[in-house]
């Protein structure tokens, strides 16, 4: 069945692919084994799109600037544009709420672009790992473009930085803005910098931001050896402007490659999911092993009674649990 | 060493109690084994304080909320108070930026309180268990009332609640703050609301706030049953407000002692820090086991080239591993 479905997705069936990155998402058994296969089959074709994440403070117009940048992608560059989106902040109401299609108009009327709203959310690793097998499946279904939206609260930079060749970051031209970005480190994260809203912000206000920005740039550390963040401004009404980025994020690349920094990151990230998939797999053999479940709570009396450290008491767990 | 420091610790030495969290946080071998010592003693004195988690965006005056609230319980309710912060999103800059003290300079200023400003950051395990442990080493120092202050962004107040009896959740008096609070499932998780800056703004507004929050209400399932959480209002400069947000707080406490919510909060909470610790032992003792860095190059090629999933890769390191 798996193979059946991955030939469809190969085509370029969308339900096809739709209907295997339900399964990568599901928490039943049997479709993770099946999602395994289809992501077996998809790392052997070894079909590697251009990742770009996108992120940026809630309000800064990350849906409509990839609406505009994803159909000029199309439009302009016959490129096949698949837009993810990851939101590990959303802990209890599952999946995002706004549509993300119906933010994206322009974009979703295509024919080759494949949109896919935020995945279920989970912990941190586990959203990482399913965002990870997903861009597999949407490369072997011919995307050559993955565009991964981040809600851009919390860690969710960190985690998109982990996934993609570069990291597009999405500023207002406000202060309050970018020092934020400053505060939280995300500054640091971002490859290239784009200020929004230019058609409705006053042209000295958004001059000075744009200088502002840029000038912070040399106080923070270059995240990659030679490469200092371009500050491109951006309003979505002059496609001049995304031409402007685009040129700027294939310099970029062309950096990274020449340098040996694309590969390296590539890598990198596929050990990541390697070790987050042992993570996950040592936390679930030790805690669904049914003998354990007696030992646990022995070990949680002794914890209260502080006769053993927390530590000795895991290590003494681990230790049973390996015999 | 450890136990001469704990009995300072007890005896209520600040200093000894602030060196015994630097032992907490450190990623030294041998500061944490010191530290797991104190943790363990500080376990067997059983000191139980109030364990209070205050949250909200930024912006909304935690900082000066936590000074009034933190100083009327010294002054008014003779209870020795400590305040940590705890932001697990500021992942690249270690420790908060602002001095949390210079932020509240009445409390600050009291021979009862005692003030630690964000500890360094890390995974949100990790923030977990060092804050755990720091609560513990408060509690043995005598603190009967623990704030934990936290950024109110990401997913820390899923965090801070896992930490604390009582999640108050301060909101600003206008309807973009309560919309972002239940689009993030942050409302679910109060139980308490605080509705700040009632002093700045119109009343109608402000009234209309408070009704707004108590409306949305109704439309989230209670997270402790038979309890829905009141809406206070404040102002900085009205301390009968402070005062009455107490009551609603001790009124709440009341509920959960009754209602036996109390304890199995503080049970799963313990359950919690023992399983957090056999997560992080498991990864380390699997990471650090040097025979194991060849076999994790050799699954590496094997993912790379698609000749099994990821997870029988996994499934196969794991299980040489525990041979």
């Amino acid at each position: 069945m798996p193979t059946q479905l991955f030939d469809r997705i190969v085509l370029g069936d969308r339900l096809a692919l739709a209907k295997a990155i339900t399964l990568v998402e599901s928490q039943n058994i049997e479709h993770q084994q099946e999602a395994n296969k289809l992501v077996s089959e998809a790392l052997k074709l070894n079909k590697a799109a251009l990742r770009i994440g996108i992120t940026g403070a809630p309000g800064v117009g990350k849906s409509t600037f990839i609406n505009n940048f994803g159909s000029w992608l199309v439009n302009e560059k016959q490129r096949r544009v698949c837009v993810l989106a990851i939101d590990p902040s959303s802990q209890k109401n599952h999946g995002s709420i706004l549509g993300d299609k119906t933010r994206m108009e322009t974009l979703s009327m295509l024919e080759d672009v494949f949109i896919r709203p935020s995945p279920t959310s989970g912990t941190l690793g586990g959203v990482a790992r399913k965002t990870r097998e997903t861009i597999l499946l949407c490369e072997a279904a011919g995307y050559d473009t993955i565009l991964i939206e981040t809600v851009g609260v919390g860690q969710s930079e960190y985690l998109a930085d982990s996934l993609v060749d570069c990291l597009l970051l999405l500023l207002l031209p406000n202060a309050g803005d970018d020092l934020q970005a400053i505060k939280r480190g995300i500054m640091e994260l971002a490859d290239l910098i784009v200020l929004t809203k230019s058609d409705v912000t006053e042209p000295a206000i958004y001059n000075q931001a744009i200088s502002d920005v840029a000038n912070a740039l040399n106080f923070i550390p270059n995240k990659f050896e030679g490469w200092t963040p371009k500050v491109s401004n951006y309003s979505m009404h002059n496609k001049e402007d995304v031409a402007e980025i685009w040129k700027g994020l294939e310099k970029f690349i062309g950096h990274q490659k020449s340098k040996g920094h694309f590969e390296t990151k590539r890598k990198a990230q596929k050990i990541e999911w390697l070790n987050e998939a042992i993570k996950g797999k040592l936390e679930s053999s030790f805690f669904e092993d049914a003998d354990h479940k007696n030992a646990l709570k022995n070990a949680l009396s002794e914890l209260e009674n502080g006769a053993k450290s927390l530590e000795d008491i895991a290590a003494k767990l681990i230790d049973d649990w390996r015999k």
